[in-house]
């Protein structure tokens, strides 16, 4: 099964809107007849792609798959059904499926005599597909929030300059980042002040049929650009600011009373609240779009509204072993007066990016997911050096 | 020699004003016949010890000691003369002895022909004794400047409340760290806002013969307890102060200026400057007093000003994994005004403490220090979980 989970994880970032999902089939002896892994939505599923590989072999044997197959016909047919004509005796799940649309393939298989397991290393399967569990039971996107800060939580000296707090390798693994979300969100300060692009550099390549899997270290293929998102209540967005510039798509989020500027095509309407949007609404209207995950990038003011409203699933800090006194934090008020109130979140994985440290967070059993495996430190999805990081112990 | 450093950093805490040394000798065939350390002043050096466990085994032997051997004779006999009568063949030493009182080591035992080998491993050796060399070199303690705060760099809420960010694992270790100090330092503003203690706690056992060396784990033995050093430009601190409570000795560092009220007895005398007193004069002053090492508290300004005067050697930050939005910041003004002034250094090392993370930094090649090895993340004297810290290269 973690063969499995690893296999799913090549799909990160390409899959959107469907889960990321691996599979291995093991022959009646034991041996692996096939692996397979979901790339591009619309593309194989993991259980076809691991099947047509092990060919016969697949007959009496067993298939290890991260997510419980489905059961209904899609862009292409049910898993399920494919198990059954190959004839699989054994299916193991780590995951039941949530989708209320494509759940009861175990129930399919049980009826038709397959002996189906399920809850096997079912807490590192749903953390590989974090984002779209959420998606999936919270009905809006997967939020991480990004910052790059000095040690002691700035990111920029007294004058306003910031260039650069961080090392070329962590602004490089930031495009990572944006690459394995469907959008990213900036609030309108940031575009004011920074006048950012949000594209992904170097730009990802189409994912489908031709994308080549073998060139998956350069980062995942992508079904659609990465949507650019600002919050921008009143519609400020200046006609020359660089998201305007045609590169990706982009969503400027007014408040419904805004006098949109004729500038300003790509708008959605959003309720008014206190300090600016409604962010529950400006989720649930990228749900309705299809957007899996979301990478807020701040700035300060917009990240706290984030973290104050319980928006946040995972926050990553890239520290700069610098120290500044002065200047703007990284984070501006998230709703805490006393210490009582403090947001409590716990490391997920700690690890160097160049001379900067790249820190993971997620908030202690947040209600739409199950709790992390006991150990403090485990990697993620995103570990690239795995002699610092502590390793999930080897089944 | 990598053996002798580790044997070295087993007297951290108790051999000050002396530095920390370990020393292996082998007989004629490399097999080990004796090891050593210098556990607390005025106890055998670190060859005496492990000459006499090697007894007539050394003789034609080879020593390896991380500092050159002493050649004066101060409260215990020269090492030269005692390697010399032990009739040791070669001396292999990783960093010569810069004190101008104890140098010669070397010298001596080549006149008496003894092959002596120099500069190994000498980085990992300069950095176990990294506080003693800045003793020597630059003629004042070496400064650990020590603070806890959230990942957003702040140290309270915003209504002041601050109990207890950190874990009560991480404040362990920073008794620990007083526990290796020679005096604690702290701001008046700290002292007026949260009334330390500043003590070791559990208290240290003295140091001595009658010390038990087993009992290594719960730190280190001191020949003198931690002073505590409050800079008080304006001799504000009150009668009732728990840093007045005389369970440690306490000097309170009084601008030249100041009235001091007669409850104020242990007082010295420092050159006012621009925002208090003259930190170089203060530190010139602990060490006229044999003060080897300091640890700063904080608060913020004080913190700030022995950055902003580049007199700060290793930071040691405890980051819990919680997120504040506004409150007080762990590091208060430092000189940096725009981003190329910003205070750049390196991680040391990052560590695990219960649920917090602990990050040593170190400045980018100070100029009384050798550079560090070229690995960016070392394990350092404070290291206490291996799974996480990548460890130096096994020679
Ligand atoms: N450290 C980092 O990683 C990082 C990342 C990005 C940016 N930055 C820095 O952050 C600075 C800009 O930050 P900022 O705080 O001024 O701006 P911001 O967080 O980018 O945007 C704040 C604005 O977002 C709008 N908004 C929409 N919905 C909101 C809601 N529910 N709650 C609060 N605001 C909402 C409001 O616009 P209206 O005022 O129009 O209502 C608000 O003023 C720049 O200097 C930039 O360099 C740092
Ligand atoms: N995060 C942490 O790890 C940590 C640690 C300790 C304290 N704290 C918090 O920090 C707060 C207190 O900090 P603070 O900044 O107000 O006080 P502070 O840094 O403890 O003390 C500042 C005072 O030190 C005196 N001083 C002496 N020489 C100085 C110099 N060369 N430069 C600057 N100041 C000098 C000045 O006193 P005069 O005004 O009399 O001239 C100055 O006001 C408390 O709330 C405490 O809880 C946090």
């Amino acid at each position: 099964m973690r063969r499995a989970i690893a296999l799913a994880a090549r799909g990160l970032g390409g899959t959107s809107p469907n889960p990321v999902v691996g599979c291995v089939v093991l022959d009646p002896s034991g041996e692996v007849a096939g692996e397979g892994f979901h790339a591009y939505a619309g593309g194989p599923h993991a259980e076809v792609a691991a099947l047509r590989e092990a060919g016969g072999r697949a007959r009496g044997g067993t298939a290890y798959v991260t997510l419980e197959p489905c059961a209904h016909t899609g862009r292409t047919g049910p898993c399920a059904t494919a198990l059954l004509e190959a004839g699989v005796a054994r299916v193991v799940v780590a995951v039941p499926d949530p989708n209320p649309v494509a759940a009861g393939g175990a129930e399919v298989l049980r009826r038709h005599g397959v002996r189906v397991d399920e809850g096997v290393l079912t807490a590192e399967a749903e953390e590989g597909n974090a984002a779209w569990l959420t998606f999936v039971r919270a009905r809006r996107p997967y939020v991480t929030w990004k910052f790059a800060a000095t040690m002691d939580g700035r990111s920029a000296a007294s004058d306003g300059t910031s260039q650069w707090i961080t090392s070329p390798e962590a602004r490089a693994d930031v495009h990572r980042l944006r690459a394995e979300s469907d959008a990213v969100v900036a609030g309108i300060g940031t575009v004011l002040a920074d006048d950012p692009r949000l594209t992904v550099r170097p730009p990802v390549r189409p994912a489908g049929p031709a994308a080549d899997p073998g060139a998956a270290a350069d980062g995942p293929p992508r079904a659609a650009p990465v949507l650019r998102v600002v919050a921008d209540p009143g519609a400020r967005t200046p006609a020359g600011a660089r998201v305007l510039d045609g590169e990706a798509p982009t969503l400027i989020a007014v408040a419904e009373d805004a006098a949109v500027p004729a500038h300003l095509s790509q708008v959605v309407r959003i309720p008014r609240v206190q300090g600016g949007i409604d962010l529950h609404a400006l989720l649930a209207e990228l749900h309705g779009r299809q957007i899996v995950s979301v990478l807020v990038e701040g700035g300060p003011t917009l990240a706290g509204a984030f973290l104050r409203e319980g928006l946040v699933d995972r926050v990553v800090g890239y520290l700069a072993p610098a120290l500044l006194g002065a200047g703007a934090a990284a984070l501006g008020p998230a709703g805490v007066s006393t210490i009582t109130e403090i947001h409590r979140l716990e490391f997920a994985s700690v690890t160097p990016v160049g001379p900067d440290l790249r820190v993971v967070l997620r908030p202690k059993a947040p209600a739409h997911q199950s709790s992390l495996p006991a150990s403090s430190l485990v990697t993620d999805p995103l570990v690239t050096d795995p002699q610092v990081v502590q390793s999930p112990k080897e089944s």
